[in-house]
């Protein structure tokens, strides 16, 4: 079988396929039910199974490397298995697993001998006693002797079975999750001529000079820079605020080069398959954009979308916020040209409760093929015993997966199986695009830059508000939404909205500019930015408004009125101009003052500007974003008369469409559904969901 | 209607009944359909309404105050429709009402001319437009008026419709939620002889040198002490903990200032009646310990329990996690001598998404009753129009109500309507217990005690662990669990589990081993503690159980194994002794290093101690608990197959029961339940849920 990608979804031997995944622990399930678990996942519409070789099982004693002394170490009878099935197999050898390993699956002995490998927080100080800083020498050096005998085992399967490669697992999360970057001295270098961090501003900056004049110092050269502790600075300083995005910047930039290191191991031992990795989170896929760049062609991108792992969990089941955020994970990857792809979709927990129950599946995988998922990899599909000792989660590694640790078929497995069965009767899906009637404009230098909270790597206020005001509105209208990258090229076809922030990065700044004088209709929302990517002064689009005098006022209850006399509530006034510039027209007022927060100003094209940020609440919100979409000539996709639902339109080039209708609830709900024909609505029906129903209706 | 209330429950004429009471706003619902909406509450089973007074609607210019201009602002008309009707009236002047009012309520007029009124952060700032300080005599100069106004208008309808008056509203919401106390100089009085929180100090210390012994200062009167403000101080040390835990104190004390204040009016305006007060949220209701004490007989606390008013929630419907704060708060009330009434129970919400659907409003309710509410108050049962400019969310007040602004029946007033007849048609329910098999020690001083976070006034891993671990894990389990007051008398007759911190009243800990000694059965979970209320060392447990050397080990991801052999993943060492007492038994020891981290002690008596938190999630930790509190002689009370749905069983003494099984997911789920009789298993039958049903079984 030969696995193939590109921007417009999966190949399998070239032609179009979803690739359906399910993790399979060889270390775990008994080898003599290897073969039964594997059919049935073909009948559940599998093609592909994926699992990590742990280095903490295969190299239990230092040297001690063992891939066939038992048959749950022997990988070689499970590619073999596999190559017989007829499925495809997916290898991620670390060196992290996770996996529910203890020490996230590093080897005991790595981490008990070698503490000098433990990444550092600012001070010095080891955070965890598994957190390995990924390009410390020692680290590297232990962990290539395993990466060459692991290539030796499953070098004569590439191709078949093995159809990719994965390097590492959920990378900066061991740092992250555990509240710091790693500020590991002897990785990064501080105060070493050839230190990664004096290099790495050396070649941001050109010059120390350069530097200084950004950071406000007068350093003699790149070396006596002191760590960069947060905790001593303050956030508001745009001086400070570059010290803490550079560092920030440079680290992910450290994961481009750990990965692509780990990928040039792999090929030095003569390994050639497309390299896949995972983001952590539905948040997380911003950050691996210099690392997508550095990797280039045939490097997979994905996410990990769960809806719960505990209790502590924000949710127990699919909701509409969540999708939301999954929403935005897979546009992400679509803008990054990645088919999108969920390489940990819910298969199971970890914990018996809350429990992972078969409707709250089946809606979670369909909400993700009506968000355009090309890809899908359960995690897990099927489990078994842990090697003695090893398991951090259990003893008998259940998960309450698809197929249960002993062999029987889990409840949930009806779920894996439905929409396994749809994606294989639908290969076509993989050229299918959402229809979609406006561009949400998303920009990676704002998800990095961000003076508020630099260690998490997105702009918090501005963040929240793409998904839980304008993209989550949008969802609730009849015009859908899909991301575009404000650094491409824009597209005056549809409207564009611009969720923004105090800063902006210059050329996007003028670019917006220019696609408005190009006829390109622009909504801005939310402050005008009066700064650069640079955090320096860059008025660009103030001038361009004829804004000269504004404020940021404080919280208000009262309404804001719009140019047509509506009073919309539950809207936060975020900046509010002295007076309407020449040249525009009125088109919102604060409740309070009466002043201009909304402005229009049309050239060529048209720009409206509105100073408000919402979380969505009222459909009165929906229904102002649709009167305004409109009047820039917006063409409307799918209306659902009870705006709780979610639609999503899929349509391939050859015309045919499928409808997806969601009811992420815990209660039953109706809707009325229309179509468009241009600006013509045409009735489709009636519909009545159940409790967490997502409905597929083919047109 | 004659209403009182007792521990037991509320009686009304005399008779057992629950108080079923709807928030239905006479100054937004048509004159015309008062009568109707009221007779159609009736039918859902409601005996009493219950309606804000808004200050900002009838004093709406300083001085002018309204009563009777208009319909929707004739007071006397509604008690009279009431009293025709026959229901109840609770009545709620304020000052505060929020009621999504603009400026919660307050008049503009005062927010605007008297800004000296408003609640000032540490340095003296004031951080909200319409947050003021509750006992600046300016603003209760102003309040007075209206109150007397008031009163002249309810006074001939005290007993009848009248049947209880609130004062204020969720007291401390309008500080707490914006981040601070009130440090409003003049309120608080720092610096001066006369002033509350000098006095309070010199109340609480006696003499200027026991304050400074606690504080390790040397003032030389108690003017002399600056504004205590967190920002400058280290939470860690006891100095400045004690100084933080002071200012929490103080400040909660002036809520019982202020609305005992407000009761004084009242009374001295000539109105009898019971007074009420609800507090903002599930955990709030600890806050009003003081506050209860001072009101004394004839107050009602009662708390507010949405499960969602906005997307911005951490939950769109009912889940078992807000299941067990609310299980949690209600037994606080009854700790207090209260009995459990939610004041403010969802009847709609705010937000038209998420939806407020009629499946998880029934669920919510039942789950409520299954707890052991005897009393209920929908917000709201209906809206209607608000006056020009008053509204802050809407101008026409639906609210997604049982019955909507236009007089309409919502779906979810079918909800409504089930609980309601339910409730009528068992008042026997009044005199029930919830049938239990374990106590949980409850500390008003742990919960108000805290090193950590002093503004909350709650210890946060305490806290969380009492909900998360101790509390859902004996819910997952057949042992139901209720809690008891550690400052009130020890029963022996059932075990007592007490999830400890690192300090524990010295009474307290004396009262635990007088506990032993008597022959009761004690379970502690968590650090051992090692100092007291006061943060002095205090060390009565841990030389009772002989404790000398232990530690606070880092994280790990070992199991602990218990006595038996079994280990449990996934529980927290957080205290680890370095051996074994003499005169102990070893319960548990630590994955790492096999160290104790769970003893047993015999006395007369049982003590057994583990150094374990955890968040409920394995099975095997309620089965392990289980099999503790058996060894304790825990008596067993109903056993559901499937741990994921708890069960509550009420009986009265006349020896009627019913039970309750609660599916608080989104899918369906089945269980077997058994019953016991002393040890003796009886299965009850097989049950197959609904998503979010919650199943009433009469036995």
């Amino acid at each position: 079988m030969n696995l193939t990608f590109n921007s417009q979804g999966f190949q399998m031997d070239g032609r179009d396929a979803f690739l359906v995944s399910g993790e399979f622990h060889y270390f775990r399930v008994p080898q003599a039910d290897w073969k039964r678990r594997m059919e049935l996942f073909k009948e559940a519409g599998g093609n592909v199974i994926a699992t990590y070789v742990p280095w903490l099982i295969h190299e239990p004693e230092e040297g001690t490397i063992l891939f066939g002394d038992v048959p749950n170490r022997d990988l070689r009878a499970f590619l073999e298995t596999a190559r017989e099935v007829g499925l495809g197999v997916v290898l991620r050898p670390g060196p992290y697993q996770y996996s529910e390993l203890i020490n996230d699956g590093l080897p005991e002995w790595l981490v008990r001998d070698y503490p000098e490998v433990l990444a550092k927080n600012p001070a010095g100080e080891a955070f965890r006693y598994s957190s390995v800083s990924y390009l410390h020498p020692t680290f590297l050096e232990k962990a290539r002797p395993y990466f060459k005998a692991f290539a030796d085992v499953v070098r004569d399967f590439m191709g078949d079975p093995v159809v990719m490669l994965q390097v590492d697992n959920e990378a900066t999360g061991i740092h992250i999750w555990f509240g710091s970057f790693d500020y590991n001295p002897e990785t990064m270098g501080f105060g070493k001529p050839q230190g990664r961090y004096p290099a790495y501003l050396r070649h941001q900056y050109g010059s120390i000079a350069a530097l200084n004049a950004a950071y406000g110092t007068d350093y003699a050269d790149f070396c006596d820079l002191p760590v960069p502790d947060p905790d001593g600075m303050n956030r508001k300083n745009p001086a400070h605020a570059r010290i803490l995005r550079d560092y920030q910047n440079f680290y992910y930039a450290t994961i481009g080069e750990y990965l692509t290191l780990l990928r040039s191991w792999l090929r030095e031992d003569g390994l050639e398959a497309p390299i896949c990795h995972n983001a952590a989170s539905p948040d997380a896929a911003a950050y691996f954009v210099k690392t997508a760049e550095k990797m280039g062609d045939g490097f997979l991108l994905g996410t990990d979308h769960y809806y719960t792992l505990n209790q502590t969990w924000k949710q127990n089941n699919p909701t509409p916020q969540h999708a939301v955020r999954c929403f935005v994970s897979m546009e992400t990857l679509r803008l990054m040209g990645m088919p999108p792809a969920v390489l940990e979709m819910p298969g199971g927990s970890p914990s018996d409760t809350p429990p992972i129950l078969p409707e709250d599946l089946l809606a979670w995988y369909r909400t993700h093929v009506a968000f355009g998922m090309k890809g899908v990899n359960y995690y897990i599909y099927t489990g078994g015993p842990n090697f003695p000792g090893t398991g951090s989660t259990a003893d008998i590694y259940d998960y309450n997966a698809l197929v249960r640790a002993d062999g029987s078929l889990n409840a949930t497995y009806t779920a894996a199986h439905d929409i396994g069965n749809f994606m294989a009767s639908h290969p076509w899906l993989q050229r299918a695009e959402r229809k979609t009637a406006v561009q949400v404009g998303y920009d990676w230098e704002g998800l990095y830059a961000d003076e508020y909270a630099p260690r998490g790597g997105t702009n918090e206020p501005a963040h929240k508000f793409l998904h839980k005001g304008v993209v989550h509105t949008l969802l609730c209208s009849r015009y859908a939404p899909e991301l575009a990258l404000l650094s491409g090229e824009l597209d005056t076809a549809k409207p564009l909205i611009v969720p923004t922030d105090r800063y902006m990065a210059k050329a996007t700044q003028q670019k917006l500019v220019d696609f408005v004088k190009a006829g390109g209709k622009l909504m801005l929302l939310g402050p005008i930015p009066a700064m650069d990517e640079a955090f320096m002064p860059c008025t660009i689009l103030r001038d361009y408004m004829g804004v000269t005098a504004s404020t940021n006022p404080p919280a208000s209850d009262k309404p804001v009125t719009f140019e047509n006399g509506q009073k919309v509530y539950q809207m936060r006034v975020v900046e509010r101009l002295e007076s309407l510039p020449a040249d525009s027209e009125l088109m919102a007022a604060d409740g309070q003052t009466g002043k201009p927060v909304g402005i229009r100003k049309e050239e060529t094209g048209t720009l409206l500007w509105f100073g408000l940020q919402w979380d969505m609440c009222l459909f009165v919100q929906a229904q102002t974003m649709e009167r305004l979409l409109a009047s820039l000539g917006a063409k409307p996709t799918v209306a659902a008369s009870n705006r709780n639902l979610f639609t999503s339109l899929l349509a391939a080039p050859d015309g045919r469409q499928v409808l997806f209708i969601m009811n992420l609830y815990s209660g039953a709900q109706s809707t009325e559904i229309s179509l468009f024909d241009g600006d013509t609505e045409k009735t489709l029906g009636s519909f009545d969901l159940a409790p967490m129903e997502v409905r597929i209706v083919e047109l």
